[in-house]
């Protein structure tokens, strides 16, 4: 029954079979957007299931791939929403990029293509940074480009989530990423948020590392998910059985492909970006890099574990 | 001595060697920045260079992947800079996306990521079009989401070289393109410009597109080279004999890429974005993909050729 990418229904399971379940895992990490609420809005039950699972004695992780909080305010908004949680539960990918640097003893300044959760989560560690916020072209480009100053102080650019991405920017950033010796960390690649109302695309950190990673013409580090740096942060503040340990998610190739990578169990909730069709065409597949997106279990949202546990 | 792929320096030829190579073409296809001028300054030799090989007879098309420029801006810029030539012999990326949806009838809007070059010849086939330039994000990126208008005549999105490139138009271009039947057309994906002075990086069309085609989880149809649609295009108003035509570049991965897959002889010029030492080092390669960016021949400078001639 247990078997990886067996697909499982969750709410196809007996009572008995559900509680195995429950008891093969001691560590749980949880996708945040998509699984417990989408960007303002909680989803209907899931606090209590969470909860429910940390009075088990479950040990909780929220793992983000959101670049665009500190995690004192995530803290906030999901203890508002009614999740137990502790900021040291708590793995964004702003926080994370923060602690490499600080790993590697990077001692310069960083210019930031994101937003205010980057630079906040450096702060903590006293890594300085250049300004974030809007920086347009307001002039001819061969002007712009012939008195354009650069910061010799600089040696990373973090890339992550930035609504004001812009020529200038990626300018700057792929003119510091020519020295070879100066860092390039992603906080993540997500093509696209979960569409919401009327159609409208939202688009992702993704798309904008890929295009710095064009100019630049390199490949930058990427800290969140399905890359494992996550779990090697995890790894450090929490003993990790990855048998036992079960990786949540709406999105099979950012949330389920880590899990696949670390050994952990997984679960997809298809109340985010993933439909189960899908899932079901790269189960078919003999592909490996589509087998490795196919969850061990699904359940249509995570608020449906409450009733099954109860 | 002609073998494909045998990295010969013209230079190093012999007289009547030479007369052999330039005897052994009749159509000749050359990029134009970083073989005939870099941006607004002309090289040293090249309008006579290759107004030589127009008056031994050789028919001449101007190759740009330059998506900013109307053909007639372009040729009142080469014929200002010596060169002899013809509109007809133009072929630009933002002329031809336009005459690629003229071709399929397409009877919608554009919308367009990019600039005047586009535009104006998108005019030229009587196709409308979005407005140009700058497009900021001025609010509050919710609100912004929540009141965007999206315009039902669009049926394809252009995306070329932006310098105004910004959120706004990367949510507005992988919302039209949500829709499967909007065509979705680049003009090309060339990563950076040539450096100049300064070691400033200047972004190419090819980070604003691989920006948009991440958030749309779609791939454009590309008009540029390396991609072949350019040579469908001249074979339409000249016989072409891929054996004897040659293709002029000074980038690999472009230029010399399409003669490759065109089957025509090739000339890598040293005066711009490729230089010799990454040619050898594929060269020693034995992938395809590799050897495929080997020229035949190389040349210090297309003005070198003249010397050569006379």
């Amino acid at each position: 029954m247990y078997n990886k990418r067996s697909l499982t229904n969750l709410a196809n399971l007996s009572k008995e079979e559900i509680k195995k379940f429950i008891d093969s895992f001691d560590v749980l990490l949880t996708d945040c957007d998509g699984v417990l609420w989408l960007e303002n809005q909680v989803y209907d039950g899931s606090p209590q299931a969470l909860n429910s699972l940390r009075d088990l004695g479950k040990k909780i992780f929220f793992v983000t791939n959101n670049s665009t909080r500190h995690r004192d305010e995530f803290l906030k908004k999901a203890q508002k929403m009614g999740f137990t949680c502790e900021k040291e539960e708590i793995m964004t990918t702003s926080y994370l990029a923060a602690n490499y640097l600080k790993e590697i003893n990077f001692d310069k300044k960083v210019y930031v293509v994101g937003s205010k959760g980057i630079t906040s989560e450096l702060e903590e560690v006293n890594i300085k940074y250049s300004p974030i916020g809007p920086d347009i072209l307001d002039c001819d480009l061969m002007t712009y480009i012939e008195n354009v100053k650069l910061d010799p102080d600089v040696g990373a650019v973090v890339v992550g989530f930035d609504q004001h991405i812009s020529y200038p920017k990626m300018l700057k950033a792929a003119s510091y990423l020519n020295d070879p010796n100066c860092h390039f960390v992603a906080t993540n690649t997500d093509e696209r948020f979960p569409i919401g109302i009327g159609g409208i695309v939202k688009p992702g950190s993704g798309a904008v590392v890929r295009s710095i990673e064009t100019c630049a013409e390199r490949k930058p580090f990427v800290i969140g998910k399905p890359e494992t740096y996550i779990t090697e942060a995890i790894k450090k503040c929490c003993n990790i059985d990855p048998k036992r340990t079960l990786m949540i998610g709406d999105r099979c190739n950012t949330d389920i492909l880590l899990g696949t990578r670390c050994g952990y169990q997984t679960l997809l909730v298809l109340s985010g970006v993933t439909n189960l069709e899908d899932v079901r065409k790269w189960k078919e597949s003999d592909k490996k890099e589509y087998q490795d997106l196919v969850p061990d279990f699904y359940l249509g949202k995570l608020g449906d574990l409450l009733t099954l546990i109860n």
